[in-house]
């Protein structure tokens, strides 16, 4: 039995929550905080003038599991509030209010740790306009939960359920991103010929991904269903297969990839982009009637997303999603540069 | 940099979720809930007839600070849930809804631990009518956060600021209970010679402390500010006395300790129940017109708490809390059996 360190006093000094919430008063709008941070829970008003429903999610990020342990606190706060908001915008949830639970092991307890910590996650928390209402720090092995709470009018939010045979199936932004950002912090050797622009970008990307809100928002009443890539784009969309009951079919010609990549890793990148994790790209379908409408927003600019394929009917011998007519399993042999 | 462990794939096993999310589908009331586990987040309906707040909290609980190391998925799942509605009971919050975040070495990681941990987990929310509706699990060292969701009507939630001169001061139930248990765990050796009931009755407690929460929503119309004991009666009173700026003075011999505790830890006993923490009743204050009401519930054996002191008006030289007209930090001294 290890007790050592089991003792009832197991908050941190209450000075050091004070910390995080000092940085959030001012700086982030707690519009809706009845009651904030400093009592037992926080107390929200809900705008009962519209019909909303409330949308939850909770995502916990461990040290040396989703990210290096040598990531700055202000990385680490970035990455897990972004994360956390990918969440909402794959429900096409307006994000409002969030509670972190931040253990920490005593020697990261120190002013400088939470300071950093608090601006990663108060920047981020003031461009997309959620408030820190409350949460715990806690003695331990470094690790941050945090559960946002977002908005939707009754009936908007997007499931993955809500597919059907005939659907375009659309992805936002590149893909591909997130695996090679983990190649470049893991295996730094990778990228040693390459441009050094070429891994910063990745990085920035790794550490703050980009919640896809206000697409989500934009596609909310002509989308069908929707999840956010963080397993990647075979396993999150068979998701919406599993969901839906129905099948996907894509073709890797009209996967959307940075030309950094194409360029440097032309043997992996459809390998990332197809099995890679960490995108935090949405994945959506639309039914026929509006793909028109979903490809004219991107023809003029106005919607940062690709068409890849189509939703198909399932049968029972039918894998979830088809790579280019193959199954996927057999399509991923094709890709034996990828690294898992 | 510690890389071993840094891969895309963080989740455990889907499959592994959906035992926890097997034990609540049919056991635990899904009112409420318009989409429930198995998506990127929940959809909650909101009442919207009635006016409510939202409440809403988290705590996180670690292997080997907040519970042993060897306790059982079950003692774990119980403590961690009831530690939670024990904020909501403190705002005086009906509990709803709940997300469990619950980070697990790859060792526990099995069918059996998630299953006991499931069915301590049901069987808490099946007793306190609360549903879980998501969450996220993950690989790490064990620990366990919930982010639990409460109603209160508009204006009815108790937070720790409404305290004034004058008022009452009481305490559900028995304190000094969690450091008692707390030492039957960690120092075995003092129990050796006592009935085997009393370390039994401590060991319950630990592992599953009752929140208060129909007494909570009984005196919320009367009470003025409210906590619950989770650092100790004087440090968590203090909390109170901070936030609506007074003062409290505590009369020792009005403690209710169980008289089990009163009778084999007569030393130590009076400590327990002022410095002592995790007893997870609450403590809560009354103004004067309302005393005798409170009194007289307690009296017919309706309300299971004990008037142990009084508001007082603070000034800069009064520390918060006064035990016995003494300064808490001189009576402490006379505690020094007291095991911290």
């Amino acid at each position: 039995m290890e007790m050592n360190t089991l003792t009832q006093k197991t908050s941190l000094r209450l000075g050091e929550f004070d910390i995080i919430a000092a940085y959030f008063k001012d700086l982030t709008d707690q519009d809706g905080v009845a009651l904030g941070i400093g009592d037992d829970a926080a107390i929200i008003d809900l705008s009962l003038q519209s019909k909303i429903q409330l949308v939850v999610a909770s995502d916990t990020l461990v040290d040396g599991v989703h990210f290096p342990s040598d990531a700055s606190a202000y990385q680490i706060a970035q990455r897990a509030l972004c994360v956390n908001l990918s969440d909402m915008a794959a429900m096409a949830a307006t994000p409002r209010w969030f509670t972190l639970a931040l253990t920490l092991p005593k020697e990261k307890a120190n002013r400088q740790w939470l300071k950093d910590f608090s601006m990663g996650l108060a920047e981020v928390a003031l461009e997309y306009n959620c408030a820190l209402i409350g949460g715990d720090t806690t003695a331990g092995p470094l690790s941050i939960t945090i559960t946002m709470l977002g908005e939707v009018p009754v009936g908007a939010g997007l499931a993955r359920s809500g597919a059907t045979a005939g659907d375009g199936v659309y992805v936002t932004g590149f893909l591909g991103d997130g695996a090679a950002g983990l190649l470049a912090i893991t295996k730094v050797d990778s990228f040693r010929n390459k441009p050094k622009i070429i891994s910063e970008r990745l990085l920035s990307l790794f550490y703050k991904p980009l919640p896809q809100i206000i697409t989500a928002l934009k596609i909310r009443h002509l989308a069908s269903a929707c999840i956010d890539i963080s397993d990647g784009l075979v396993a999150d969309l068979g998701h919406i297969c599993r969901s839906s009951g129905v099948a996907a079919s894509v073709d890797t010609a009209m996967l959307p990839i940075h030309p950094d990549l194409r360029e440097n890793f032309q043997d992996q990148c459809h390998g990332w982009a197809l099995f890679g994790g960490d995108d935090y790209q949405l994945c959506f379908t639309v039914p026929p009637a509006d793909l028109s409408i979903i490809d004219d927003w991107i023809y003029q600019g106005e919607l940062d997303a690709t068409r890849i394929g189509v939703i198909v009917s399932s049968s029972d011998n039918n894998p979830a999603v088809l790579i280019d007519g193959f199954k996927s399993l057999e399509r991923l042999r094709g890709f034996d540069h990828f690294i898992p």
